[in-house]
């Protein structure tokens, strides 16, 4: 019996990775106000089809249930935030600023950082549609990689307008329903051969060196926001790109993506999507809304590969295992106070382990610094005291085996 | 566009009440030495097919992907997690504490307290067969109700040993294959009508009457068990009822259901399966094991019925939502320099909130104090000082502007 392909277990050691990873975007997300929800991993397959575009619905993990409904496992968050925003806007104060993590779907082909069920970070802003909104979420896409330990050396952002291209393809006579077809061949441009980009732009009647030119200028529209970015002191951490499209059809302006430096691979993405609401709610709520996933696959793999990141990720690995209190029992007829002792001091939020059967101390002993425990409290014939003793330095104190006074000694 | 009937949306609010129980979940696992662990949300329906039994394949969420993989949502932790343990229990020291919270599937007919995705704490307990571990696992259980505020009075254990009635069969000359039978009997017998259970009570030759009898007495079998939670003090929390045999076929021994006393309502359930292991591995693993699962739809609810439990939950709600510090903008040409320092203040883990666009400062504070922020920090005409302002009080104080200095006041 094995996992399906594209699924993974999480063994102990691999989940307090992911709890890192998880425990770091949270705390990054809340510092910014944001507050936490979560969606169901069943939708209905409409929902995904309505999103206008819907490149996913053919990477479904979709089927009929037992009661004929045509479902889906989420193959990305957006579609169920704009369905959920849209049914209570008026319940909350704008901006409304939200972030969620889970498990996402896609009947994908294998290949290295894309597995079938991966975690993503949500982070949404709605009814908020000035520059200093663009640039607190894109400061808050930065911090969270910065908390791991990344630095500008190891990642930077993509940003760019899609505004941009509007501008550039209505000044030369390209209507607007070619514009997703042009914004296609930008976002290839630079994996695609010269050749195959001069045939496709001449459709639009675009020269390719015209196109170069229009891209090594700097975008007039973007300028405030690199303004609001320099003012945070993020400039090194950004460069503008119009190059950077991002796939997805619904995004209306601002577009960035989060890329890691010597993987060559994105660890984010995101962007304005101001009509979404609208579409989804067949006209009844219209909120503009900016948004950005993390997935949780690429950056692991990159914590995992840069040196200074791996190292607070080993760090928190090991923290994550070790009980703060290794209880040895040196006396078995002692058994019932020790664990009775233990008991308190876990219900005092202490991580305590002993062994569930009599043992020699020695092996004890070996047990707790193996666990990597800072402290032992030893039960024995000292009774109503007990050893505390610290394991990296083996001093010892004894006290009174009262859950109180310890306390303090081993917090 | 809604939610597929029994599948939830978890706006803010709701999360905070989930992330509560999740969050006490994990205190109360780990200060036990338990390590956390998670599988895939989708298995082959060959897993649940092995586990003997299969009383859950009938509500399975399965389909058949694009690959042609027979495929379900998982029902239940213990199949995952049995097979995990049996692909490397070598690299493990035993005993084996893992626990693990996630989402889970069920088609089943909603009902109050029953959905079809729900969350689950599993903890389990595996190379360990004293009664020792089965008083820690126990004393666990009894604590991850505890924590919540809830007391002897609102729920209690019940508990039993299917040997009891093994050893019941066996005296009265029942054949083994025909006891899994029986203990449907039992399992019903305080819902059933009398006639009933004597008609089929009589099929195994046994009389109510001899039934009733063999219930009130205590059974010796669980005698050190009793003696071992009487050591931890939890003697009020637990009641011994044979009638206890726990509808899953693969329980071997010990098993034991958590019950709101208020509410008729199991909150937990769970026991000894020491044959699974070797089950699912063909035989290669031979490991005892013990484990029980939390629901989380059922406690929430009890939780939200038990008055002190309730003040606790929505405490913690209010705490979640607010933000820690507010920033005023009192002067917009100071906006840079104060997004400035809320940005450094945040990188501190401290969460801060301030308005994105100008805005009068009475409405301002007004926004600070609907938000539940303790202090409110001002950046104005006074930069680079700063005043902060303790919101219940109104005290104020004019201090520099520098994160360090600031962050003792406000943390």
């Amino acid at each position: 019996m094995q996992t399906l392909p594209g699924f993974r277990d999480f063994y102990p050691v691999d989940f307090a990775a992911r709890r890192y990873i998880f425990e770091g975007w949270r705390r990054v997300a809340r510092s910014y106000g944001f507050v936490e929800y979560e969606g169901p991993t069943l939708e209905s397959v409409d929902l995904y089809r309505k999103k206008s575009g819907g490149e996913l619905v053919g990477q479904l993990f979709d089927f009929t249930d037992k009661g004929k409904r045509e479902v889906a496992l989420r193959p990305e968050m957006t579609p169920t935030l704009a369905r959920m925003v849209a049914a209570k806007e008026r319940d909350f104060k704008k901006p409304i600023k939200w972030f969620s993590m889970g498990s996402f779907y896609r009947y994908e082909k294998q290949q290295d950082g894309r597995l079938r069920e991966f975690a993503q970070l949500n982070c949404d802003l709605f009814g908020d549609h000035s520059v200093a909104g663009e640039a607190e979420m894109i400061a808050l896409a930065i911090d969270l990689f910065r908390t791991f330990g990344l630095t500008e050396k190891d990642f930077y952002v993509r940003i760019n307008d899609r505004r941009v291209w509007e501008h550039f393809l209505s000044e030369r006579g390209v209507t607007t329903e070619r514009s997703e077809e042009f914004l296609q061949i930008i976002d290839k441009l630079e994996r695609e051969r010269e050749e195959v980009n001069v045939a496709k732009l001449a459709t639009f009647g675009i020269a390719l060196p015209e196109l170069r030119e229009f891209l090594a200028r700097p975008a007039p529209i973007l300028e405030s926001l690199a303004v609001a970015l320099a003012d945070r002191g993020l400039q090194d951490f950004v460069r503008f790109d119009a190059t950077i499209v991002r796939g997805l059809a619904y995004y209306t302006g601002v577009v960035f993506e989060v890329f890691a430096t010597a993987h060559g691979r994105a660890l984010a993405g995101g962007g304005r999507y101001d009509d979404l609401i609208k579409t989804l709610s067949d006209g009844s709520v219209d909120l503009p809304a900016l948004g950005f996933a993390v997935g949780d696959v690429v950056l692991e793999k990159v914590l995992r590969a840069t040196p200074h990141a791996a190292e607070k990720l080993e760090a928190a690995i090991r923290a994550d295992h070790a009980p703060q209190v290794f209880g040895v029992i040196a006396d078995e007829t002692r058994r019932a106070e020790a664990v009775k002792l233990f008991s308190e001091l876990r219900r005092e939020g202490l991580r305590v382990d002993y062994p569930l059967a009599a043992m020699k101390v020695g092996k004890q002993f070996q047990l707790a610094e193996q666990a990597g425990a800072p402290f032992a409290i030893v039960v024995g014939a000292e009774w109503p005291q007990v050893k505390v003793k610290t394991l990296a330095t083996r001093e010892e104190r004894v006290v009174p085996g009262e859950s109180s006074g310890l306390l303090s000694l081993v917090r």
